[in-house]
């Protein structure tokens, strides 16, 4: 008698198996024949443009996205109020390195996203570069006092992960104006975050923490080939002199919004299962790769999934979220807002890595997750996804954080990621079509077999 | 007593681990900071350009390879001569699509490798379109004779892997020529073989088989958007005519080379392992991906090892073989020359897949190699490297194949690549420095396994 049970069981299990490879090679061959991603992805670049928090092109971007989730037959779409810092950048930042009086050579710069203008003249000092904040530290008001401090410690090549490279340096990035203000620094210029040498600057938040708005310095990114230059000219003269000089400006608080859809779960409407990525960009390209891609990714996964006729179980929810990149506001909305409705939250995964070839996710979940999220990984095998790991998820669905709720981030190939990131570069022709659908159905096909399955909390919970 | 054996090959067993993980760390770290392959493509690319067999630049190639071989202290360096054919591609061609007289539109095409000219005044006819080789045979000469025939199969977008879908379409550029004279066609257009829609037309290699001299008639290449067009407007009127004019011309044979350099081995100097690429390229642009990445990583694996100061066992060769697009001359004669010398050849490695993010590796090779080299496999995984997967290695090293012979090729993400693949856009600034390192990296570091380890047929002969 058991054994006719194993018997079906075995039997079961692999009708089962065979089901789901045939959900996600429909759901592949729809993103790749028939996909919407990449026409939302070219109006988002290509007809709207940057979208930082508060720009008339965030404005836009909400409208638009609005208006596409309405046209795809979703069950509900709206918008959820939040107000979101404005800073504006104005005219275009000016600097140099003027080796002696009249001996002047222009370098690209970018004032970081947060930081206060230059006095309107600008500002010139000496120069003093440092690898990192503890070298700061070690060299003290006495060497800082009045100049211009350089933060200059490249990204490490070496990470096979470009991401482990950014977090290995973006403290100076975000930390630098705040910790050389205390040292009687006159202003920071901070090498890019890119792994290539090139011209152009990397924007990015920076905090200051708890400075006094009087004691607050001007900071910039320098492109990486700038930084080069900066270097080399105070090895051979730690006399030279910097200048620059930028006009940005921060505004009072505005309203904006996180752009969100559901589809109403035909089993369990009270478990959500959100997919996003950010609406907002930097300002200096048209932000298709941070993150207009995740953005149109998580569109298209509900698209697929409807399109697909598949019902889910569960409630499937986009959120595009508003203000990640300086201040993370819509983020924190929304976690908030579910907290205060107490709504159960299940799953939630976030693409905001770049557009490339997907590799696989990351999970924050329950070692019991895991197990279970692991036996998904051969049918992703055919599709070249082979990444499942443990980490971080997104910095938009973070402040969901919650015992039973399982974290996933969208794992695309990361190697020209930062070549783009937060510059002038993030622009629509730097994303391929192809890869950017493998996305969008590698996605779809990861929230397909969450929803049909569950999570262990979540069965326990129901059981 | 048993059990101290155990324990000590167990020791032995995970010490020899940690060696090889030290040593591919070793040699990723290097590529990642201190590699010369992408200073070598800016070369080949910026300084020579594209290179097919016969022209200047492919002289120019050779002498480059060689010198930089010459500079990297390697044991020996030699050219080794090869007759090739040389087809010049003449005065840009030029075509048109006529809706009714006096109304064209002009449609960026070319003429396809190998291909004979028009007559100098063009060709302009009606057009026939097919999806293949097999529909040509369906309408027969009745429907075809005095027609140009528009050979319009798209690649197919389901396909994860690009080189399946190249795979699925290549006849018709192959052999379209060859079987459309057949019927009496007076010339060939071929949807060019790219997934984007796109203006660039793209080339590669024909043939026109047995077809007597006289009744050869001239193939182009169109491109994706081109061909969408003209499959439009025959879709509107059945009767419209395509003009086109290429003045293409096949010279007699002339002498090039392979360039090979070696470590000789230093216990079992009478095994070679190959590694290579292909040192010819087509025309239009400046063949950085196809092969000029092939050309420097190869190069590059021979440096690694040197500069690891890690002594290969067996002999290790770099072989950049000429003349793979129009003619594999390169190819065949080196396997020739081995078999004349009777060189016992146990590994050959390629890369002529473009110079992405590289995934894993293809082998062709018996099943107990195999089982060995899947051992090898975690060793890859900090590396982002999953495919080992049986299958083609390269064309160069084809002709080498034999029983004892391990014979395998780069795996590196392929959705990029037929974006470029022989068409203008095949050039420098599409080649990410990291990505070319990093398929270094990965060759070298399974050229130092596969040194270090041998494979099992090797070892049952000097057993």
């Amino acid at each position: 008698m058991k054994l006719y049970f194993l018997i079906a069981f075995f039997c079961v299990t692999t009708l089962t198996a065979q089901d789901d490879a045939k959900q996600l090679r429909s759901i592949y061959d729809m993103a790749l024949t028939d996909g919407m991603a990449y026409d939302w992805l070219n109006h988002l670049s290509n007809q709207i443009g940057g979208r930082l928090s508060g720009s008339v092109q965030a404005q836009q971007a909400v409208e638009y996205t609005k208006r596409q989730l309405d046209s795809i037959g979703l069950d509900r779409v709206w918008l959820q109020p939040v107000m979101v810092p404005k800073w504006v950048r104005g005219t275009p930042e000016f600097a140099y390195i003027e080796t002696r009086p009249g001996m002047t050579t222009n370098v690209p710069i970018c004032a970081l996203g947060g930081s206060v203008a230059t006095p309107d003249v600008g500002i010139k000092a000496n120069v003093i570069e440092v690898k990192g904040l503890e070298e700061l530290e070690a060299l003290g008001q006495e060497k800082i006092k009045g100049k211009i401090v350089f933060f200059n410690r490249p990204m490490d090549p070496t990470k096979i992960s470009t991401f482990s490279a950014y977090s290995g340096c973006v403290d100076q990035r975000y930390s630098g104006a705040e910790e050389a203000a205390k040292y009687g620094a006159l202003g920071v210029i901070v090498r890019s975050l890119n792994l290539r040498l090139d011209d152009y600057p990397h924007t990015g938040s920076m905090s200051y923490g708890n400075t006094p708005i009087q004691d607050r310095i001007p900071a910039a990114a320098i492109s990486t080939k700038g930084a080069e230059l900066l270097s080399t000219s105070l090895k051979l003269n730690p006399d030279i002199r910097f200048y620059f000089k930028q006009n940005c400006k921060q505004f009072d608080d505005v309203e904006s919004y996180n752009v969100i859809g559901e589809i109403k779960g035909s089993e369990f409407p009270d478990e959500i299962m959100v997919v996003g990525g950010h609406l907002d960009s930097w300002d200096l390209g048209d932000g298709s790769h941070d993150d207009g891609a995740g953005v149109v990714q998580s569109m298209e996964v509900l698209r697929l999934i409807k399109a697909n006729g598949y019902t889910p179980k569960r409630t499937l929810r986009v959120v595009l979220f508003m203000n990640e990149e300086n201040g993370l506001r819509g983020g924190n909305k929304y976690a908030e807002v579910a907290k205060a409705k107490n709504e159960k939250h299940v799953f939630a995964l976030e693409s905001d890595a770049g557009g490339f070839t997907p590799r696989g996710f990351s999970f924050d979940c329950t070692d019991a997750a895991f197990e279970q999220i692991k036996g998904w990984k051969e049918l992703f095998e055919p599709y070249l996804i082979h990444q499942f790991v443990r980490g971080g998820s997104g910095a938009d669905i973070g402040p969901l954080k919650d015992e039973g709720l399982v974290l996933s981030g969208l794992r695309p190939d990361s190697q020209r990621y930062f070549d783009h990131h937060h510059a002038e570069i993030d622009t629509f022709e730097h994303v391929n079509k192809r890869e950017l659908e493998l996305g969008a159905a590698t996605m779809a096909s990861l929230v397909y077999l969450a929803d049909k399955y569950g999570f262990p909390a979540t069965r326990k919970i129901k059981g």
